[in-house]
Parts: C-alpha cells; sequence; structure tokens
C-alpha cells in the first residue's frame, strides 16, 4: 500500500497525532518538508533506472550486477540504498548520485505548475463526472415502474 | 517496496524499455510528467491525512467512518480512491478534493529549491563520509604487521 510506504519513507506514523495539534491549522511547512523527503527518494529511484537503462545498452553485466543489488536492497530508502551502493560498487553510487542531481535541476522547476494543474484539473473532471452522476439518477428515477430499468438498480 | 508501488502509481513499468531508447538522453519531460502524478497521488494522501485528523477531533464518528474507508480501498491511486468515495460521502470526497488543491496551492512553490538542496547537500554527506571512510581504510592498512589491527580487517 502506499500510503504505508510512505509513511516508512517521510516519517509519518510518527507525526499523525501531532500534524493537526493545534487545532484545524496545517502544518504545511511541515507537509512540504515531508513532500520534498519522498520527492529526493523518488528523484533516487528515477536516477537508478536511468543508470540501469544506460549500463543495459553500454555494460549489460555492470546492468545485472546493479539490478541484482537493488533487488536484495530496497530503494524505498534512497540515503541507506546509496551507502550499501558505495561501499560495493562506489562508481554506481555517485553516477546515481549525480543522475538524481540532474534529473532535480532540471524537472524541479516545472512541478509545482504541473501539480496545480493536474490537482485542478481532476478535481473539475471528479466534479463534473459526479455532477453527471447525480443528474442521470434524478433522470433516470421517474414517479415509478422499476422494470423499464433493470439494470439501474441492482 | 517504493519502487514497485511507485512503479504501479505511475506507471513506469511499461516505460522501462522506452525511457533511453534514443541513447544515452534522458527523457526529462516523461520524468517530470511522471513525478508531477507522484505528487498529484501524494498530495491526496496527505490531504486524506489531514481530513481524518480534522475529523477525529470534530466528528469522531466520520473519521472512524473515513478511516475504514481508507482501510478497504487504497489511497495508491488517489483518483480511484476518490471516485470510490464520492459514491460513498461526496462531502468527505469533496473536502480531501478542496485541501489537497490548498496543499499543493501552498506548499508546491517551495519543493523545487528544497529538493535541490536535500539532493545537493546529502550528495556531499556521502561523498564525505566516503571519503573519510576510505581514508581510515588507507591510514588503517600500514606496510605490514596485520597482528596490529586485529578487527580493522575481518
Amino acid at each position: 500500500m502506499l500510503s504505508a510506504e510512505l509513511e516508512q519513507v517521510s516519517g509519518f506514523s510518527t507525526q499523525h497525532s501531532g500534524l493537526l495539534g493545534g487545532g484545524q491549522t496545517m502544518d504545511l511547512k511541515q507537509v512540504a518538508k515531508d513532500t520534498a523527503k519522498v520527492l529526493t527518494s523518488y528523484f533516487t529511484y528515477q536516477a537508478l533506472r536511468t543508470v540501469l537503462a544506460q549500463l543495459s545498452e553500454n555494460d549489460p553485466p555492470q546492468a545485472l550486477w546493479l539490478h541484482s543489488f537493488s533487488s536484495k536492497n530496497s530503494i524505498q530508502d534512497g540515503e541507506t540504498f546509496l551507502l550499501e551502493l558505495l561501499t560495493e560498487k562506489q562508481e554506481l553510487a555517485f553516477r546515481i548520485m549525480t543522475v538524481r542531481q540532474h534529473l532535480a535541476e532540471e524537472v524541479a522547476d516545472f512541478l509545482p505548475e504541473m501539480v496545480r494543474t493536474s490537482i485542478q484539473q481532476s478535481n473539475m473532471e471528479h466534479r463534473r463526472q459526479h455532477l453527471e452522476r447525480m443528474t442521470q439518477f434524478t433522470i433516470s428515477e421517474p414517479p415509478a415502474r422499476p422494470e423499464q430499468q433493470p439494470d439501474s438498480e441492482t
């Protein structure tokens, strides 16, 4: 379950009770910090994928090795993953570190707008579809005669 | 495993072979799109947590209901989660939608800088620690006499 995984990645479980401790206010600073942590981990994961893809073209044995390493060492905690990799094949760890920094530099600035738009659009779409369902329900609820719509009620 | 979960969230598994299809270039546009999708899902999860915490203060029975709903319906796919919730308790779905939009609006602009800094710092820290380990290894590797450091080799 993603939520459980994300809890582990960002240490949410321990902060649950404190999040809204002062009442209705949201701890936006904490949300931002946690989200940045999740993003960092996600870029590490993307960097691993990129390096794996590069190696599988240029150095298949190395790709196989890294693939096997990443199946034994979870990328869930990106920092621990890198720490382990540094002790086994430092050049691969350095490469993943370089790639994740590059990815973050190239991609990060576009994210705020993309995320806001994505959420706005999908909220709008949910509201539209819900309204549509409500309307259909009202229309398909005539004074009586349930036999007319045998499959709309089940 | 987070990578597997993220693969499901963002549909990576299907794109693996195509990511670097043209050689060494990274498909930054695709990475940005996938990251935005993960962020959207993450904000939905954070919004659910916020609403749960608010309800547990103001409306415990409703909080219990939502908690039980979210243990039966995975938040892994935020949109499906909302779709299901809309059919059962539309007011809660609308509330989560509003909160996630609010979170994204308040937090998103800070993320690029936070993530870049986080990655730079942790890369630097990994390099520093690794250098330290290498140096210690070199120092603790004198011309001969392995008996002098019985526990540095095991």
